[in-house]
């Protein structure tokens, strides 16, 4: 099948209207949040482009761009972490993804062998301004 | 108090070590989802600059970038739904950030009026690749 990405209409038909006209960057991306189907935890921020998107509408698993590579990345297709799409969602201004989903092989994301890229989280000293990072949840 | 936002140093002092090093993108900005502290569900995605993100991490609030105004944006300064940030989270490559809100005012975030911008979803008819945007969830 052939997936059809139309460019954005007016303001009203983005936000209010049935087609999903996604708004691409000046380099050609939109960004792309994967989370836990079940759960909802965040897993992890990549982007896509034209054919990456319509690759993951085609096949249900998602494809990225590999911005480091400049290539296209099946993500799980040497690891065995595919990411099978069971939603995914667009906001108001159709310029980001959230792509709810169920991750095969050993349930991991992160290329540190985390199960999330999210692990950390920013601590502030409310003294002295210190920031520094701990781990999250 | 001033933050301190230094330079990524080596992957592995980013990825593994305990240093706050934002990288930003080329534009001078770095993502950041807004996701509702209970219970996880997406809310909004959008962009910070370094000031921006120095003055969330000074006030505990969140300050974006306006692609579209050009400017700092105290999120609910003048519609009362200040986002009071629980945990700010950062990914491995330290290029994107989740903040876990609590949502003043009316509890919304997007600007249609909406609790949450991710209020579609994108389907596909899997015989003739149609695609279009129907109720999220």
């Amino acid at each position: 099948m052939a997936i059809d990405l139309p460019p954005p209409g007016s303001p009203r038909e983005v936000e209010e209207g049935t087609a999903f006209t996604p708004r691409f960057g000046p380099d050609g991306l939109i960004t792309a949040l994967a989370v836990d189907a079940e759960t909802g935890a965040p897993l992890m921020l990549a982007h896509m482009n034209r054919e990456s998107l319509a690759r993951t509408l085609e096949t249900g698993e998602a494809w990225y761009w590999s911005r480091s590579r400049g290539e296209l990345w099946h993500k799980g297709a040497t690891s065995g972490q595919i990411q099978t799409v069971v939603e995914m969602r667009v906001d108001c201004d159709q310029d980001a993804l959230l792509l709810r989903v169920r991750v095969g092989g050993d349930g991991g994301c992160c290329h540190t062998g985390r199960r999330s890229c999210f692990y950390r989280a920013v601590s502030v000293d409310p003294g002295t301004g210190t920031v520094r990072l701990v781990p999250a949840g």
